[in-house]
This record gives structure tokens, sequence and C-alpha cells, in this order.
């Protein structure tokens, strides 16, 4: 289930609207046959890919009894690509493995039952968090209509966001930086309010070797009350310019609902603090992204204008990127 | 070395105007015969401590000819003690190999150049850089006259030192509130602003464990410019009372000032937002201590209010304590 789960990783942020799933074929003598993963929507779904990279090297004898590994409960319905569990099935696995359930509740345990009827034995709820983990984004939009929202800011050791005036934008170094761009490319979009726009003017773009790595663009999706938006914006001139979305005085909640409803299931918010603390205030932030710089002090601003409400965070984790650290956790629900 | 760091970190906090030092006797054959650290000012230096130590179980023969590993350059002035290099030349050390140079200008190299002659082998900068910073209190005492100051401060993931009204006034759990009485335990003096006092009435004495291991509670220093002290506040009135002291009018840096003068080497400001931004802005902070408890937003108070200034840290460390995170770093010097 280990390499399953790290066939998967391959897809994270590309998949939408479908989760990234990872797959691996192991013989009735325990070598592994084959592996794959789900690519993107439309194209074929884990275990298929695991079956077809299988049968480049191994005739369908040597695939027969064999067990599948699946970080996933595989598909029962016929959407872009056939049932998965009829694939199955016809191969005549002897086992199939799998992580976690499909969170929608409609289809939940339907795998199970045909694939046992089908004569095969099924186990499952193996790496169950680890597996759980890896389609929160898929989890979040199917059960709740709303994406997944990160909110990652960069700040000083006490909570400012901006350097004194005239000691350059950038309060973190290269590694930091570099660390968004991998964020980015995890996600289906990237969030920020019509201030940040006006003042940054920003790109919003996957840059580097996230560029390269990656085929696809996050959108970059601006909300604004006022609707003061510069025209000549770069994200309203650049190449990537149908990649972005503009949201003229609708509530974040409203942006937030259309954006699932596209299937984008993740969102990076990369705003200013008022816009976070709006966003944290309505309950619709699910993960903290927090740089810190080894500085104390700095301009005006802090990274969360939340006044007389604080939100519990857990599975906090630290990780330092050149001179900064950055801190992860999730925001607890009540 | 390492053994004589390790003893002389058990004086810690203990011995000022003097800085902690800690010493290990090896024979020639290469085995410990005893080791000493300096307990507090008036009692005996690491160097005769361990001799002492050694004669308990030794003769005098035996410890002919050992090797002195000291932390800090032996003293070489009679003071409240006769001058250490007089007692490791009478008792015919072969060889004295210590961490760092006195800091003290009028002092460094004397023991070398006295030992020497003295016909002792001598090695100096071992373990240099920890043996300094063990002793960087004493050394920023005597080189500038001010004290080490460490400004300690709790607050959420984004700066607040707060809670939202009605949830309690402390924002970390027991274990970092645990690492604060250590903190204490170690140094000379705690420092609050008026504000504080009023606001908290705190009683910044060692209690549970640290107040058994060590016998002395650190000063309590209030400095005030509306001279509004609450007469009933507890540092006024528990038994710890003649270990108060409070300035009025005064200047950060003049109370500072006064302090190093009473042999007061090291500081810990417990301040609000406001006094340690004044610290800061002044140049007078050596060392942060930041606690970050696993909340974002909070009430309305900053941990630093320091406009449009910031100030760069270096060797900084994170460690875990419970469910918060402590980050302990120095503050660089232009």
């Amino acid at each position: 289930m280990k390499l399953a789960l790290k066939q998967a990783k391959k897809g994270l942020g590309q998949t939408s609207p479908n989760p990234p799933v990872g797959a691996i074929i192991v013989s009735s003598r325990g070598s592994v046959l084959g592996s794959g993963y789900h690519h993107q929507a439309g194209l074929a779904h884990a275990e298929i890919d695991a079956i077809d990279k299988t049968l480049a090297n191994h005739s369908a004898r040597q695939l027969k009894n064999s067990t599948l590994y699946i970080t996933l409960e595989p598909c029962s319905t016929c959407g872009k690509t056939p049932a998965c569990t009829d694939s199955i099935i016809k191969h005549q696995f002897a086992r199939v493995v799998y992580g976690c359930s499909d969170p929608n509740p409609a289809h939940r345990g339907r795998a199970k039952q045909l694939l046992s009827r089908g004569g095969i034995v099924v186990t499952s709820c193996i790496l169950h968090q680890e597996c759980q983990a890896l389609i929160r984004y898929f989890t979040k939009a199917v059960t709740t209509g709303l994406p997944w929202l990160i909110a990652k800011s960069a700040m000083t050791l006490d909570g400012c966001t901006t350097l004194p005036a005239g000691q350059g934008p950038w309060i973190t170094g290269k590694e930091a930086l570099n660390d968004v761009q991998k964020l980015r490319s995890q996600v289906d979009a990237i969030l920020i309010g019509g201030a940040t726009l006006r003042q940054d003017d920003p790109l919003l773009t996957l840059r580097g070797n996230y560029s390269k790595k990656t085929q696809r663009q996050p959108w970059r999706v601006i909300t604004s009350l006022s609707g003061e938006l510069p025209e000549k914006s770069r994200v309203f001139t650049d190449i990537h310019r149908d990649r972005t979305q503009v949201y003229l005085n609708k509530s974040l909640r409203q942006v937030l609902k259309s954006l699932a409803k596209q299937g984008i299931h993740s969102v990076l918010l990369e705003s200013g603090g008022k816009l976070l603390a709006n966003a944290l205030k309505n309950d619709l932030v699910d993960e903290l992204v927090f740089y810190y710089a080894p500085l104390v002090g700095g301009g005006d601003k802090h990274a969360v204008q939340l006044n007389n409400l604080s939100k519990a965070l857990y599975d906090i984790k630290g990780k330092k990127f050149g001179a900064d650290l950055r801190i992860r956790g999730l925001i607890k629900r009540c």
C-alpha cells in the first residue's frame, strides 16, 4: 500500500474532479508485476493503468490470481471510463486490498459487494489515514460542495506580512518561495482578493521546475467587492489569461461553491490578512501553511486581521526551508 | 571538555556576577580523577572544586602530572578567592586545556602566560563556541556594561498574545509554562513593565521543581513611567518581596545598566508588545524565546508592537512543548 500511495502522489493536483489514486499489482508469489496511477480526469483510472502496465510485460495468465493494492475503493459506475470493478473481475484477481472507502455516500462499499460477489477476497482500510489524507480535497468537495481551502501566508516571527518600507517585497527566501510553487502545483486554483491584485500584481503561475513537471496551470481566481481591478494586471494580460476567473460582489462562500461546481476541489488562498480573516471567520479554511522568516517586526500589516476570535489547529508539522520555517496544520472543526 | 561543559551547566543562573564554569581532572593514564563546577559567587572556582573533589579520593601524588580540562581560562587574580593559576602550578599539573579565553580584555591570555612560565603545557580554544555560548551573559556584561536580555513571549501562530475575551489567560499549555520556569531558573532577573503588573499581577517566581533545585529566586524588576503600581501587587507583598526592584521614569537602557552594576548579567523580559518593541528598537535584546500555541487569531494584542522596523535573527532553533512550539534565536547585531 505504501508503494500504491507513492504512485497516487504522482497525480496530486492533476486529477480533479477525480481524486489522486495509485495501484500496485502483486503476483501470488509476492513479486510486484506492475504499478499505475490516475494521471488526469478522462484518462485511465489507477487500477486500469496498473493492469495495462502489467500486461505490457506479462501475460494475462500471470496476472490471474494476483492481488491488486489500491489506495481508494475501486469505482463501480460507468463515468468517462467503464466501471473498474468489471475489469478487476474479468482479469480474475484473487484479492483486492484498498486503503479507504469511496467518500461519496452513494457509492461507498458498493465495490466491496460487487467484487466479493465476483469471488474476489476484499480487504479494506489498510493505511487508512494516509489514504484518506491523500483524497481530502475530493472528500471535502463531494461531501460539502465546497473545495478544500489552504490559506498560505509568509510573515515575520511575530506575524507581520510586510517588511519596513523600502526593504523589498519578499519576506522569505528562495527555498520557501520554491515550496510555494510546489504547493501551487498541487492545487486546482489560487485565490486572491482585489487588494492583493492592486498592490502586488502577482502572476500566480507555476514557474521553473514546476511548470515543466505539470501540464496544467492552476486557475487564478480574483474576488472583489469594489470591482476596482486594473485591466493591465498580469493575470488579465499574460499567456495564461484564459485561466483567470473574476468574481464581483460575491461572498467568499459563494465564490468557493461556484468553484467546486466546476470541479475545482482545492484552492490556495494567497491573500492578505483581511480576506484570510474573513475565510477563517466563516469556517471556510481547512489548512494553514505559514512561512516564518528569521525576523521580528516589520511593516504595519498582520497575517490575520481577526479580532477577538481564534481557531484551533491540529496535526501541526514544522519544516525548515533555508533560513525560514514552515508550519502546516489543519483547522479543527467543532 | 564535553564533561566539563556538563559540569558548568549545573551552575547556570546561580553564579553571577561570575560566569558558570566546569572542570574535569584526568590522570596521565587517561582516567577521570574528579570533576567540579562553580556553584555560586564567593564559593570555590570550578578548578579548585575539581581539585578538592579529586583530593577527597586520591593522593596529591596521583594528582601530580594530570591534565585539567576547564571550560574557561583560569583566573589569575585574587578576588573573593585566591588566583587559580597559583593553585594549578602548586599541584604540578602537566597540562591545562581550556575552552575559551577570559572575555575581560584586562585578564585575557594572562593565565596562559603564567601557567606556561610555570612549566605547564597549555592548550586553548577547545569546543570554543560551546564554551563561549555558556558564558555569554557574563561576556555581554563585562564587555558592554549591559546584561544579556532574553525577550520571552507566548502567542498564537499569527502573533496574538491574548485569547478572545473570556477564553482564559494562558495561551500555551503546561509543558511550555514549565519551560518558562526553567528559563527563569537560568537568569538573574525577570523584567516587566507597569502595564503587565497592573493587568496580570504576576508572581514572577520559580515554582514547582525549579524552586527546589535552586536556592535563589531571580530578581523581579518593574519599570514604570507612570508610577501607577498597585501596592497590593503580589511582587510587593509575597514572601519574596525583598527580591523586587522598582525603577520609575528611567529609560530601559538606564534600568539595564543599573542591573548590570549590581552583578545581574541576565534578564528575562516577560513584558507585553510595547516594552518589547522599545527594547528591540533600542538594540537591547540579545535573544528571543517565542512560544506558539496551535491557534490562529486571538484578542487584539500583538507580541511585538514595532512599526516599520525589523530585526534579523540567527542560530534559530525550534522545539515542541506539548502542543506548542518554541522558537529560540539570537538577534543579529550590525
